[in-house]
């Protein structure tokens, strides 16, 4: 079955569209984990995030479609983190949770083939549903992302509109009247042609900040066959009715991440009282529930 | 002292700009380190990987100011090429070598913060001189990769106009009669402005492709505070008169990199009768040796 036939079932089963980015920090580990780190070493802190993660994927997994790992955090712990990650994605993966594993990589040739590999391959560690992938390099760097979703039904998500307030230094910029962000949506849909399942979706995704509502609006129309992953709703700013417009008629075709808000949301005012750091488990389905709610449309 | 600093006083100690890109393919190795790969495992792999990229260094070292590892070739390893990863960066370190890792990495805020970590971190097992990185996201996405410099005298090289056939999809686009790779290059020329060197360099050095010889010298003379790193030399079409363009009156303030034909020389048609396979180190001696002549001026 292919990655957006996948993906939106699991929105459908789910009855949520909710994307929980696993961003690991040091300092913002909830203090029952933070505590029991024996000491500064790579290997302690990759064993928290694995555990910290982990135990996020058991309390989200019969409520939410996916998780969304980020790279970064991991690889700044260096192997020992890169091991946590494929620990990680794993363990979603076994729990019936579509990952999408954001790297924002990109390169050409034979080089994006080796990071299309590295994360989608069948025999890797980090064998992810999905990779986030950056398309400064153009259309030939993205073509061998596409051929490995070919043959291993998987997905990307390109970067078109980001959530950042620097976002539109490029991406803002006008050709002959229209954005940069419209030529890399084009290109998106392009790449989907000849590659849609029954429904209309094809592999190529497409990231749409939360924060830019009048160009998700835009962007929802110009790439109909493009699952769009969300960013920027919660803490970055961006609305329940602004990523709303992120959906297709039937409420699929769209996710929407949250990551602090979700994974550290023991210390969300709104939760803390509650729950506080010795309860965080129940502040994250608690978040997620409630963003759950806030993007039913009925 | 600084990254440019050190850079442009290894290009003088070396009389040499070549950038020897370190791209091991499994396909591609002599056959004396490939047959001696006792099983397909990562680990063997990996092993193979290091031990082809040292000894490349340690041939190299004397004549070369910088290697250029490629992340994604490491990563489809798994983590055991990312622990080779970071002996291959140890290695080119202690042999004096700088050192730019290929990793293309982008994102925001604390998520910038954490690959910069990653890379350029004193305490990082990848710790590198310089690391590539890609502009989509816009100015916030690369303001904390020039702290982390600021902070490590590291580096990072911008991509600005790329070496593909394709990299004109975006990079070319013409906003208000100037390209897109020109608001790069602003930006790139921007971030410089109070970071530099004696010499009038900064940290944050661009990516220019040998493959668009007019845009290099356009390119040149739009960012005269940073090094630039171009790929496209040898094989991919680049010929000497066209990179020599990127040098700076002194000769220096520019990298060409080559990687499959220095680290592949042995299966060159120049290079093949005379050395062959078993004598591979010989190989890439005599292609590094030749590229340092066709680049030197006088």
């Amino acid at each position: 079955m292919t990655f957006a036939t996948r993906l939106n079932q699991a929105i459908t089963r789910t009855r949520s569209v909710t994307c929980v980015g696993l961003d690991p920090r040091k300092s913002q580990l909830p203090a029952p984990i933070r505590d029991a780190v024996p000491n500064d070493s790579p290997d302690a802190w990759a064993a928290a995030y694995t555990q910290f993660c982990c135990e996020i994927i058991d309390v989200v997994k019969d409520i939410v479609p996916c998780v969304k790992p980020q790279a970064a955090f991991f690889e700044q712990l260096g192997p020992v983190g890169m091991v946590a990650l494929g620990q990680v994605i794993a363990h979603a993966s076994d729990a019936g949770l579509i990952v999408i594993t954001d790297g924002k990589r990109n390169d050409i040739g034979s080089t994006a083939i080796a990071y299309a590999d590295a994360y989608l391959g069948k025999s890797s560690p980090w064998r992810s549903d999905s990779l986030t992938v950056s398309p400064y390099l153009g259309r030939d760097s993205l073509e061998p992302f596409v051929e490995v979703c070919d043959e291993r039904e998987a997905g990307i998500f390109v970067l078109v509109k980001t959530s950042n307030p620097g976002g539109g230094y490029l991406q803002d910029l006008q050709c002959e009247g229209r954005a940069i962000y419209q030529s890399v949506a084009d290109l998106v849909t392009q790449l989907n042609a000849g590659r849609l399942d029954a429904d209309g979706y094809g592999p190529i995704g497409a990231v749409v900040g939360a924060t830019y509502p009048d160009q998700l609006v835009q962007l929802r129309a110009a790439m109909p066959h493009s699952i769009l992953l969300v960013p920027g709703f919660g803490v970055q700013g961006g609305s329940a009715e602004d990523v709303l417009a992120a959906l297709d008629d039937s409420g699929r075709g769209a996710l929407v991440n949250s990551s602090r808000g979700i994974i550290f949301a023991h210390a969300r005012k709104e939760f803390a009282e509650t729950y506080g750091a010795a309860r965080w488990h129940d502040a994250v389905r608690a978040a997620t529930e409630e963003m759950n709610q806030q993007l039913r449309r009925s």
